[in-house]
């Protein structure tokens, strides 16, 4: 099977600055060419390291994927390391000066300065990769039968590379697995429990199958995955064993794709034509933003009333004050009348409402951080539920955005059509 | 200096199904402590690949920590790797037990399996580090001067185990450096013309002191880094050369802290004691996360109005219906509406709104996927922008929602108190 590491190079990676969503994405889009990556590794902008990691990985990979370190600025080292592993000098390249200039007074009509020309600088050795998304051009080269290739760290330039130029390059090249994953979605049985029951079904699977669990905000994906040199009937094999593995987890199934609940919500409401809107307190937006996330989620979503106000839980969610007083904005009672005033006002089949208390403040010995209401309905039924969790402002949020999708899903699971 | 070496372990992390925010968070935490982490290796979930990355880190750094690969089922293989190479046998920690069954029986009051127990195994040789938040302990193992700590890859649950054991640990064993950063942000200014413009600066930074440029949503962060054995006054050369920075960018200044730009915007709210609100269309309740993520954000945030259908903006926002059918919802007209209608309706000081065409559908040839109109404003004025990006959905959002927070900051700024 040929291999692949892929080479992070920024300070930034190392004091905590930045979070790396560009190997995620490559181990994505690598996966579907039938490339697997066998090491990540993330260095600093630092001569000696780089040249290390070079070295190492070029030791047992066949292909070098890099990234970082090609900007314009003297923090910027990764393209003189490079000539200086390959062995080679820097030399202007035309196309990719002609791209520069394009940038600069066509598009960003900003003041062409030396210090941007040099991006188009490039180590005489390499084979180079246009960037049609930004000024630094993509590096190839070889060395000793290894594939290196540099890319800038800018997520949607080193995309538009890896996806025009890099990825068909590299199954033109080399040898290709057979990599195919089935997910699905477990919600209301933890991790342990859940393998206890499919226990046989793993112990049987084939060499070339593997089963992975995926705990996460109070769910659990269960992931099938087949690599192999060979598809060799895999590929049926792989859907054969999936339908066995939902039925048997058939009760918390949440769905059978690899998709988050928000799509599941999504692919719901979109087949029965029908709409729904958020109402929301703690969440503040989130739970609208994981919505809107999604292209084409205008079709079912008309909008939301984020309430962190109680006048505004009044006033446009038609909140009876009444309410307020009496049971205060972390109740049953107000996020029910959420739901009904969000359905009123944003004219929609269903809607969802949250009301919690995220922390670190804001606590009391009746209601401490971590409290949260949430309910799901339509025009004539709506459903509630207490969440208590015991974690920081962000997961609690997150967890909180998560069972409130799941139950306005189970709530219109529930409705036929 | 002492060196520290991440591993992460996990096939999820090479196959790009989860994105790893650990490492940056661990990378933050062990600077604060005076570490620096030198490398950072993600691996999957074999035997030969964890021996080969057990050798390779200790083979430069003092320290190794590792997350991942100890949940209870089979594809977690950290364990019995651990005790294969520091040649130990699994025995059952008392300690760990206790907490294993105090989880299952008071605090999720479900039935604990034999499959649960096994979490409270550990190898025999090292020492345990007792995990307050969940069933998997962590382990402290000494090797040829070398520390290795193997913690759970549940950020919860490492993030306690880093902060209450092992960072107190590290920090009483091993030699600690100078670390200090200071971060300010920048924004109206591309990096080059940036560079340039600080180019004396940079290159009259003494040697312990490095500058790093970040970009990232049409803004750029400067980043001031001292890295020395000793302080010997550098904290104090850090603070004047970080003022002398400040006032050099002083026209594209955002902050002069390491915050974001919501943070920003909350502590000016703050300080003036106002508040504003959002009206989104296009953005979809992103805005009001980013806000709602501050802690004490209700504070000066009252709430928001998600106007993804036209007749919220009209029913909710009380943008008249001639001007939707006269100049559309993306327009000049429609945002500064939808901002008077927020000021009017969620009674704030200010706010703010955006109404634009994210992709990949919905463009058109005079309004084509990209084209975003932006305001803010107080009960007087508003302000707008036109912006054009011709990037993927998330990005469009994310860049929306910087120029948006930017434009309210800089109206709320023009305005005397």
């Amino acid at each position: 099977m040929t291999k692949i590491s892929i080479i992070t190079i920024g300070d930034e990676l190392l004091i905590g600055q930045v979070i790396d969503t560009n190997s995620a994405w490559m181990a994505q889009e690598l996966n579907k060419a039938g490339f697997w990556v066998t090491r990540r590794v993330a260095i600093g902008d630092g001569r000696s390291d780089i040249l290390k990691a070079l070295d190492e990985e070029s030791s047992f990979a066949e292909i070098i994927l890099i990234t970082g370190g090609l900007g314009p600025t003297a923090d910027d080292i990764t393209k003189p390391v490079l000539c200086e592993y390959f062995n080679t000098t820097l030399v202007i390249n035309e196309e990719a000066l002609e791209n520069v200039k394009n940038i600069f007074i066509k598009i960003l009509q900003r003041p062409m300065i030396e210090r941007n020309l040099k991006q188009a600088e490039v180590p005489a050795s390499c084979t180079v990769i246009q960037n049609k998304r930004g000024t630094a051009p993509g590096m190839l080269f070889e060395k000793n039968g290894r594939i290196f290739v540099s890319m800038p760290g800018v997520p949607h330039e080193m995309k538009g590379m890896m996806t025009d130029s890099v990825i068909p390059f590299l199954k033109k090249s080399f040898a290709t697995s057979f990599i195919s994953h089935r997910t699905l979605l477990t919600a209301g049985i933890g991790e342990s429990s859940l393998a206890d029951h499919i226990q046989d079904f793993e112990e049987a699977l084939p060499q070339q199958i593997r089963l992975a669990y995926l705990p996460n905000y109070g769910m659990v994906r269960l992931r099938l995955t087949a690599n192999a040199n060979q598809a060799g009937g895999l590929e049926t094999e792989l859907d054969l064993l999936f339908d066995d593995l939902k039925s048997r987890v058939s009760q918390w199934l949440v769905t059978d794709e690899d998709i988050t609940l928000q799509e599941a919500l999504g692919k719901l409401l979109t087949a029965r034509k029908q709409t729904m809107s958020t109402a929301e307190s703690c969440t503040g937006g989130y739970v609208a933003h994981l919505i809107t996330s999604i292209p084409g989620s205008s079709a079912y979503f008309t909008g939301s009333v984020i309430a962190y106000d109680n006048e505004i839980k009044k006033k446009m969610l038609n909140v009876e004050p009444g309410i307020l007083s009496a049971h205060g904005a972390v109740s049953e009672e107000t996020v029910r009348a959420m739901v009904s005033g969000a359905i009123q006002n944003l004219k929609t089949d269903y809607a969802l409402a949250t009301s919690g208390i995220m922390g670190p403040g804001g606590g009391s010995e009746d209601k401490p951080v971590g409290t949260v209401w949430i309910a799901a309905g339509n025009a004539h039924e709506v459903i509630t539920q207490k969440l208590w969790f015991r974690f920081d402002r962000q997961r609690n949020t997150e967890l909180t955005a998560a069972n409130v999708l799941n139950l306005l899903r189970r709530f219109i699971l529930s409705r036929s059509l």
